[in-house]
């Protein structure tokens, strides 16, 4: 798109209402192309950092800065290394170094261009310089479009455990290019169905009949499609965070999968499965375990199997990793407390409830699911 | 004090009202022996972290582990280096590192005991750490009781300025043992009375009346006028903090001899003054500011920088931290917005108004005060 043109036409914009923090989500195909104009409408002109990791940053950073000295915004830019092993307080420093050096203010913005890694150290950056600057995130992956980028969770790791250091600050604004996905790779763009069928699985079986409908269409990047599909999973997201933005209770509800998902990471450091397929084995299992128990249908469990086993997502728990460790793992998730696990279970698709467990208890039922006797 | 003793009932409580986030500051004298009552009844039993230095430590983790004890919490002892210069990343990951080793859950509090390094920090801790668990401060330092442990500021500094790092996040209470006075070098307790000399310069001419006719019983560290000093200004600092808790407007009268205070001690590397004697020099010129913009009538700026005399803290600016220097400085604050400081000037004892100066403007000023022609 030629630098003054105009946007694209088919650009849709879901609205997260949380009182003086509420925001909107821009969502189509050319937006990065109006990075500038959206985060000078925002926040005004002057200095803006853009935090983004070589491989984004190669692909897309001269589009987003260009677009930002056109709006009058005076752009300074950071890398940190690509990957969850560098969620750290490292690539934090190196933020805090670059921006502060450059004299920001309270009011200039930090942008978050990338995926969840670079979404989620930028929006604790964002959330702590100064006590709090401006955050804008623009996420390139589907994982991110669909999820982390929505919602004010921010964070790094720490060697005890995943996301255990960090702030919920929500974004003053989120933008959307559909456009990215295709140069994402085919791994990490099927990791992000992963939290796409969660959302039907756990809040709407229209969109998981959708998704069952049209999933070759999904795969093969289908612009309309993708759009309603993004569009919705925003929609559903921005839902569950106006009903409890900091996860007091109901929010817990989009952890489902991720109990024995973040297990399964933690236990295979991080390297043998991307998030979205941990977390795929995560919901086989959670929704197995909803029917050992008696809330669920089997074959609400078995569709989600099948979606997950079409999008080509692992729904097996590998034998090496049950035991003592599994239950030890699952238990250090941040989010047990007192000894139990709030485990969300299903009980059809689109329905949810939430069963205190021990981590034995999960542990145990894995053990039988593995050998085949669920 | 005796296991299990009735606690010196001469303590009061001041509540700070912040809708969900209200909690008490309860002064006293003896407050340490009742720290596990106060812990346990706020935040329940289970295991606490207690954040200190190793001075502070040495007088008083044995007394505060053993409250806790007694009150069924298993207490996690961490030290941080003592010293502004480890407000750092550094002294921060040490806490993340100790307390999440511990296994550490969301509903498990972070005490800090100490001054005001100790309380920022471990509040900064609290408020990332599981995106956020409850903190108690147990403030040991006078400047820390009548000011920083109250209001929710938190955070570390970076190299390029204090403070550039942190978070609102308020204590869901604060323990002010006026015993620990007694312990505080004179030094660093006339440290603290400069923040004190402050709350009745911008806020309660009653205050700053009440302490000049006996500022020799402050220094005499008489118990009952301490505790009524105390208390009036945590109420003080409760009132701001109620009317703007995230410094949107308001709560920058606490600013008041801070932008030159700040950049005296950043001029200086954070060693020659403390901060109480760096912003001691920094009231003594915004008195000196206001009248010589017609603000103020001087004798109002003769009362403060006598009182601060006679407290023994520094009223003069070094002429060789004049110049571009200190207009850099006082720029690198960062309350600046859009190039200009917003400066708190006197109108009389107990009242002020803000004024929008450019930093050269200060930096003048600043000249022709030290050149004795002001």
């Amino acid at each position: 798109m030629k630098p003054g043109a105009k946007a694209n036409p088919q650009v849709e914009t879901v609205r997260v209402e949380l009182g003086t923090r509420s925001y909107p989500i821009v969502i189509g195909a050319g937006v990065l192309d109006d990075v500038g104009a959206h985060v000078r409408g925002t926040c005004g002109p002057g200095k803006v950092a853009v935090v983004s990791n070589p491989t984004v940053s190669n692909l897309y950073m001269s589009r987003v800065t260009e677009s930002l000295r056109r709006a009058g915004c005076e752009a300074v830019t950071v890398e940190i290394p690509d990957g969850e092993e560098h969620k750290t307080l490292t690539s934090l420093g190196s933020i805090y170094d670059r921006v502060l050096a450059a004299g920001f203010e309270r009011r200039s913005p930090l942008i978050a261009l990338g995926g969840g890694v670079v979404g989620d150290v930028t929006g604790f950056a964002a959330a702590t310089m100064l006590r709090g600057v401006p955050f804008v995130q623009v996420p390139t992956t589907l994982l991110a479009q669909v999820d982390s980028s929505v919602g004010g969770k921010t964070g790094i790791n720490h060697p005890t455990g995943k996301n255990l250091i960090g702030a919920f600050y929500q974004p003053q604004l989120v933008l959307v290019d559909l456009d990215t996905l295709k140069s994402l790779p085919q791994r990490q763009f099927l990791s992000g169905l992963a939290e796409v069928v969660k959302y039907g699985a756990i809040l709407d079986a229209a969109l998981f009949g959708l998704l069952e409908q049209r999933m070759d269409a999904v795969l093969a990047l289908d612009a309309d499609l993708l759009r309603q599909v993004v569009r919705r999973c925003c929609e559903l997201k921005a839902m569950v965070v106006q009903r409890d933005e900091r996860e007091s209770d109901y929010r817990a509800i989009l952890n489902f999968g991720h109990t024995l998902g973040h297990a399964v990471e933690s236990l295979t450091d991080y390297k043998r499965y991307s998030h979205g397929e941990a977390i795929a084995i995560g919901m086989a299992f959670a929704a197995t375990l909803s029917v050992a128990r008696g809330y669920c249908d089997p074959e609400a469990m078995r569709r989600i199997v099948g979606l997950l086993k079409r999008v080509g997502l692992p729904v097996e728990l590998p034998a090496e990793l049950l035991g003592e460790r599994l239950a030890r793992a699952v238990a250090g998730d941040k989010k047990a407390a007192g000894g139990k696990v709030k485990f969300v279970c299903l009980t059809e698709i689109g329905q949810t409830r939430f069963e205190e467990l021990t981590s034995e208890e999960i542990a145990d039922v894995a053990a039988r699911w593995c050998a085949g006797r669920l």
